[in-house]
């Protein structure tokens, strides 16, 4: 593909932490122009700058800042949507821009688990987006989805696994950062000297997701993955970048060396298609004893890589290691706009 | 028993981390009073208020302050002496002194697994005290460890269900408190906006202690439990009080009622024997969802409680729960004072 | 004066910030006794216990929890009514207490800067009080305010000083504890690896209210301090504890030992009188290099003693030092209290 | 100038922190490129990778980490050394270096203060470059120092304010970053839920070499200006970036929109002469209440440009503002980098 001339795209939710993500990866993206910035009714009619509270650690762009945020209503001048609206508006407003025939890349949670609708990560489960098809919107119109930010590394490592040895079981518990919980999310006076050992809805999604996403398509429609997991979820003080700690038990007697191997040669369909967001390596694995850590890892492959170390064997055969992830990049925004590669490369839209 | 005066104790390691805790703690303690502090051959012949490099929260009391720091060498004057030496010099000297008829307390690691010294949380295991008759050392001379400090919290809230039921697994994911690591212990380059997913010799420990702490006496010595244990060790950015994310896998069909129950009716030997260091309730059961955190449950009991929360049972069945303890209290000054009082009200002394 | 029973006392705004820490330290107090919680209409009717997110470091006791929240409107059965309303209705609701005869000791900005309304510190104006006497409300209602927390340090530190030398000039940068903005407060995203350097409408306070505090009554009237004061105020990430580094020009050439001595030998009327929440020593100077420090030293005198530290000398003759005082306890619920019991020891109620 | 090739560079103390921030700015410089590794006896002779405990948040790449570590003892091959060594060794290394005809431009404050060494910031002093020709080394060989990364800041926010106007009296307060006292540097435990306000030999710097910087070339020697300066200097929890409140008296009445005007306009030689490391903007000032902010603003112009914010006037007719700048990046390596691409250009190697 010849990309002549930049796509337009919008942003819904664009004043919220995953929207002005959006907007930051955006700026400057080889494809893609942000050309609709929808919000609220609150902020509808005045310009972005004078209603975001910016918390990106990159100035805001000052074309950004004087564009006019509208209300989350389908309009002209672009075929794609990227949604980061809150799960208690998403599901009718993608819902409309869909039936409006435009492709909704969602990192709400509203459609992740419906049937026909792509969950897709496109190192993992490229082929499920023949998804779409099943779907019924307007011309173009779809809905593809990204997992929830603490899915994304856990299943980005498991893949490897699973399409080498069999996963049966998998025991998860996340350190989560700050990111995650939005603006102005948690209370300082909650996390200085402090972990917090609950993330409302968390577990489930870490507990469900991966079974979809690792899933196999089959007939047009998933076949889940039969591995049961477990999951703890935590908030913990970092502000961006989920560090999680993972038991797996495996069937199919692999050697450390082949587990490390599996994951240092992963590369899948955004490496081929060199679709502009892919990090050259979608999996690091680090032979550090203390490694990978958020501060100094969350930002390998401009934040789209997952890094894994620490991999040891249990006495009862099991496998324990550590998985790190940028959970607003690879976890949300940049996954999302990967999804939208993908989704243009594949001649889609 | 009457106590008519206070019994004069040694503290071994008195300049570091666990050595300040144990002067703070034995401050103004009903039963004992410190007569010696013993340090490395640097600080020996100084004033403690010289040499010491103060990090407890409350301030170093003149009297403790004044004393002249002495090299780690048996004397007369007390019976008892706490240690909190460095592993790499602990073994030989707490030997020595044991030798010397002294009963050792020892919050080391070097003896912790050794047959016949007991590896004593006075809650849990208390007949295990029995163990020192069958060590050989000169009149009261023996040696009494407790477990460390990431183990105590956990083989406690295990305790009232491997009473109730059979512990068949435990995953364990700890986040720990900088003060485990001593002083100048972890540098603040690497935990400001990070966690370190590593903790040297750390997950070992947590995966064995607890088969002892929980085994039975059985003719004068520990038949460890027959359980499977699989630890994860973090650092994490708190000062004090060790998160741990437990999920265990039980038999004998337990409700959720009977687990918290469990937990909340437990009282033991301390409580019993009125022991001064003894918390009223030594497990605390939180409803909140979000309970319990360090910052503010670390405290609870002053800090001998052991707090646990979030009980959920797990679609295959097993049960996950939040557990948090005071690294520093109950998990080594404070459970070695207490090992100490249930030692002289037990006679040993 | 023999406390014969408890005298009932009333909180207004019972659920926020300085509402929490005023149960927290009347639990238990010798003198007072909470009777009557009072705060918005939303928690009016509900046990305290269901309304409050409490985010003390001890427990909620039942007693408190259990009782019923009720409107901030004067009722019978106290004479005294502790304020920690927000100053958005604060001048109001306390209007209506003290004409209902009832004593606010408030710890709202709104009134602190009125003529005839004291803004105390019982270690540093106690005298002040008598300006309750210019004020006209029914029998015993009156006012009487404390002053903003990053004053109280600075005013008791300035106040030797004052006595025995002439201020002309101070310039102050502070370091201040999140738990002063209240709660939600400052979102966590915005402290972690960050410092604010604004606290909106508080460097206003920092410059005036320590010329009333330290001014003198003359006639009935204040005459202020004829000082100069300029403040930079920042937020830091700091649980409790205000840090406040501090330059004076003095008149008078003191020596360094005299300025040490006179803030070491430092007593006023609290101590004198014994009042149950006078710290011994409501100024300690250390001689450490880098102290005070807010995690070490916030507690002293159980909160209420100031701590005072790195005096030294500018080559202009101006002197630097470095102020630390706990905010929360002295600089709000803790000095209101204290003002409370200068109140009933001097006979006003 | 036409760079044909690039100019091969030593970097002596290559392992601290100061070096791994010349090497990570150096890789990928334009014009420059790392030959020597210069490091204690300790490391020589080992791979950089297997000494450095490499702290960046990119990855040490792989061929500097393949390079062997050499004492610091002069060699052929580079004519420039950049110095990131501890003071305690850094005067006599710095002097054999020059001596042996190289450029040092040296991080350490050893020879900041000699007079016929500049204090050198391009966009501040460029003239004072003039200096090196007092130098008596051989050849080339000559030591350019630049500022204590608590100073650069305050220069340059200071410079043009002097030029305009009469600079007479400044107070500044700092809240610096833990990157600044190297690694492992503050313990975790005295930073978390902490302030230090203390930094040992820090504030006499920046009250002394400002005047230095800010002084006038007067027949090859500086007068210093004559400003009084009065310090308090603070560690604070922040990884990089030193936020400083100044108040500054000013004479010549300026205008707050003419003193906004003077830094936002401000450009010099480095803009001028389009060096590699020069920011466009050497000062960026910010109109919003709570900025700047050291984890926002730290890396504008790649952590070469100066935020300052806050301007106001006080009731006595000085000035407070805000200023923050990257400790290790313009406060230190980048700072020298800068110098040494100033020394190119100019011709002067």
């Amino acid at each position: 593909m010849e990309m002549t001339e930049k796509v337009p795209v919008a942003i819904l939710g664009a004043t919220g932490m995953v929207g002005q993500k959006f907007v930051e990866l955006l700026i400057g993206h080889p494809w893609l122009e942000i050309t609709f910035l929808g919000a609220s009714e609150r902020s509808s009619g005045k310009r972005y700058g004078d209603v975001v509270n910016w918390q990106m650690s990159t100035p805001l762009p000052r074309e950004v800042a004087n564009k006019i945020v509208k209300e989350c209503q389908p309009s002209e001048g672009y075929k794609i949507a990227f949604s980061g609206l809150d799960s208690s508006v998403a599901g009718e407003i993608e819902h409309a821009f869909a039936n409006a025939g435009i492709a909704i890349i969602s990192n709400s949670k509203n459609h992740r688990m419906v049937p026909n609708v792509p969950l897709l990560i496109p190192e993992v489960n490229p082929d499920h987006l023949d998804l779409i098809k099943r779907q019924t919107y307007t011309n173009d119109g779809c809905i593809v989805t990204n997992p929830n930010c603490s899915v994304v590394g856990l299943a980005m490592a498991l893949k490897p696994l699973s399409d080498m040895w069999t996963v049966k079981q998998v025991d998860v518990a996340t350190m989560q950062a700050l990111s995650g919980a939005g603006y102005p999310g948690v209370p300082s006076m909650e996390v200085i000297d402090n972990v917090i050992p609950y993330i409302s809805d968390e577990e489930n999604k870490v507990e469900t997701e991966p079974k979809k996403i690792l899933g196999a398509l089959n007939n047009g429609s998933i076949d889940f993955l039969a591995m049961n997991i477990r999951a703890h979820c935590n908030r913990v003080s970092v502000i961006d970048g989920h560090t999680e700690c993972v038991t797996v038990e495996l069937e199919g007697n692999p050697t450390k060396d082949e587990i490390i191997e599996s994951w240092r040669s992963y590369k899948s369909v955004p490496q081929e298609l060199l679709l502009p967001s892919a990090p050259e390596h979608p999996i690091v694995y680090f032979d550090e004893d203390a490694y990978p850590q958020p501060r100094k890892h969350r930002n390998l492959g401009r934040g789209m890589t997952v890094s894994v170390g620490r991999l040891r064997q249990c006495t009862d055969g099991a496998w324990k290691f550590v998985v790190l992830s940028h959970n607003t990049v690879r976890g949300a925004a940049g996954g999302a706009i990967l999804n939208a590669e993908l989704l243009i490369k594949k001649g889609c839209i």
